[in-house]
């Protein structure tokens, strides 16, 4: 495993600063990677993408699967070429897509029978297909097969998910093991691609321990932490990463897959996670929510129809210095593709200069101090 | 007239090479214009526009006065500082959006009484008042109020239309003038507008004759020929603006209205036209079309699936330079805006660069070879 390596730099309380190398560069943790589920973030270039501060971006191995499929991505020399971004890439496994997705799903220990949300055709994810479909995309990070429940989820339901996800872990290990030695017939686009397990237990704290030690017994590159971007209250939230992020390996980058609100970004780096990803930025930017310093704000509002300041003063981002709020407006209830552009340019660059303003001050020693301050000034809920 | 001004700097043959002077600055000709209907080009930003080589945009009077309203963007400082463009601006009268996209419209003396495809509401849109639309958007060339007739049209209906666009001219150039001393209660927030007059009488040549001579006796900064972009055979185009343009005067720039495809753009300058504007580049983007050297490309075809070679192998855009056919394909099935962002960008550079490269072969005397290439590699029908 010569090309993914981490490195803590510098610590503040449990957050850390840290570097993490693979095999398309280096990305600077804590870090949040912008979703680009079927091969592109939505409404921007890779440019753009770039110029937001982007260094790691997502990619959803359920949407790429099914259109354009692995075999024709690997054919093409892998995502990295297929989609013209020759930076780090992080795919999940497809689990949480099935489960929030699908037309239909059928969980059995073999794996997961589902129906295509897009013409209904029959599907069968085991984890080990999961980790070769992972291995034909190539991306420098791979996720294994989890089943992901519904929450609150009585102890019981959430112990059989978990189990099963460590049993499927084990699978997902011993496939991506074995693909390193003998690949054929799968296409293995990106030798160097490194394997996260993921730890479950829904909001049960027992569980969550015991997950952690049954996949850290595995053995992965790094571990994340599942099955809460579907938990609705942020206390319970912060509760489960403050229990969980501390046990797993200080060495190792971790993961909150799916999470969050800016909020959500600040609480969970102060409990020691390291890496994030969310629609959050992307889909609200569409849907005319622009983040800002103080809060969202909802850009389609009357009061915003002649004021010519930008989306957020203090923002650097090419949105913020070009134009108006009085224009985005205009372009969102014009229906305006430049509008959801412009806006998910400043909603990007909003998610990754917040990150980039966090790893400055576990630098600093000052994190203690802009938590504080973010949850002074920023408000949940729209202000506007 | 100060800060408005043409200078031809080379010709060959009926062919020129300019200088446009706005108050937004200078723009080289022969020009294409970019069609920004709504105070944006559609599903491109700004930044992405200048990289493309646009020097000059269109925005269309009749959306803009709909919706956000030309005096919410004249209280906004006008139409430049609205939508953060800085560089020149020309708009159109609306006369062809009335006739062509109105839900309803009656041509009386008077004006144009419509109702608007958003909401049906009844506008009454008259020389006078187009005229002060464009005065508060503060575009750098306003056109006049026009009637647009459908194509082919018998001689005594193209004469009626004629005849009214003329005296129709007249009173928009007083209304013109009038604002220049005594602007109140119009908000004029670009006293270097310049406006520009129409040619009309559809395929009817001693009609086209009569309408150059009463339009320049009126008296404009410069001259359109219009009424073009609706007819169907380029043999009868071309014979209109061969008959047309050279009538017009020698020192001011004209303008082709609506037209057309790349093909056109060389059949147009070798006939003496200087500035064009035409939706084909960014709607046919959108629509899956991309332009070659060789000619149009029709990106969702089968062939395209694995073929990692970029749109157009000589083109030196963005999207050319990082992606692949494949890719392009693979987004535009999916639906990615980002798919319409990527062939926007290739196609407006398409007609950018060719319009950089007529330029520069008029001024080395090489455009009659220029044209004749351009002839023998370009189809006009899908070559994929």
């Amino acid at each position: 495993m010569p090309e993914f390596s981490f490195r803590v730099t510098a610590r503040e309380g449990l957050s850390r600063r840290g570097e993490l190398h693979t095999p398309h560069g280096t990305v600077q943790t804590p870090a949040f990677m912008p979703v680009g589920t079927r091969g592109a973030v939505k409404a921007v270039t890779g440019q753009q993408l770039r110029d937001t501060g982007a260094e790691i971006i997502l990619g959803n191995t359920y949407h790429l699967y099914l259109k354009p499929g692995d075999s024709l991505i690997a054919r093409c020399g892998g995502l990295h070429r297929f989609i013209g971004w020759d930076g780090p890439i992080l795919t999940d496994s497809g689990g949480y897509q099935i489960f929030s997705l699908a037309a239909m799903r059928r969980i059995r220990e073999d794996g997961a029978e589902f129906r295509s949300h897009l013409d209904g055709s029959l599907h069968h994810l085991t984890p080990e297909r999961a980790t070769e479909i992972q291995a034909q995309l190539g991306s420098d990070v791979a996720m294994v097969l989890d089943e992901c429940i519904a929450t609150p989820a009585p102890a019981p339901a959430a112990r059989e998910a978990m189990e099963r996800s460590v049993r499927w872990a084990r699978r997902a290990r011993d496939r991506f093991l074995q693909l390193r030695d003998s690949p054929a017939p799968i296409a293995v686009t990106n030798p160097g691609q490194a394997q996260f397990g993921i730890v479950q237990g829904a909001t049960h704290l027992d569980l969550r321990t015991e997950s952690v030690q049954a996949t850290v017994d595995i053995g992965f590159e790094a571990y994340a932490i599942g099955g809460l971007s579907v938990v609705e209250s942020p206390d319970v939230m912060y509760e489960v990463v403050g229990h969980t992020a501390p046990r797993l390996p200080d060495d190792r980058p971790r993961y909150l897959m799916g999470s969050g609100m800016p909020d959500d970004l600040i609480e969970s780096v102060a409990r020691g996670v390291d890496l994030f990803d969310c629609v959050l930025p992307t889909r609200n930017a569409r849907n005319g929510q622009l983040f800002t310093r103080e809060g969202p704000l909802s850009i389609k509002n009357a009061r915003f129809a002649e004021d010519m300041s930008p989306p957020d003063p203090q923002c650097g981002c090419y949105t913020c210095a070009r134009f108006s709020r009085a224009y985005l407006r205009h372009l969102f209830l014009a229906g305006e593709m430049t509008g959801a552009t412009l806006n998910t340019v400043h909603n990007l660059y909003f998610y990754l200069d917040t990150m980039r303003r966090i790893r400055e001050a576990i630098l600093f020693g000052t994190f203690g101090k802009l938590r504080q301050e973010f949850h002074q000034t920023y408000s949940r809920r729209p202000h506007h």
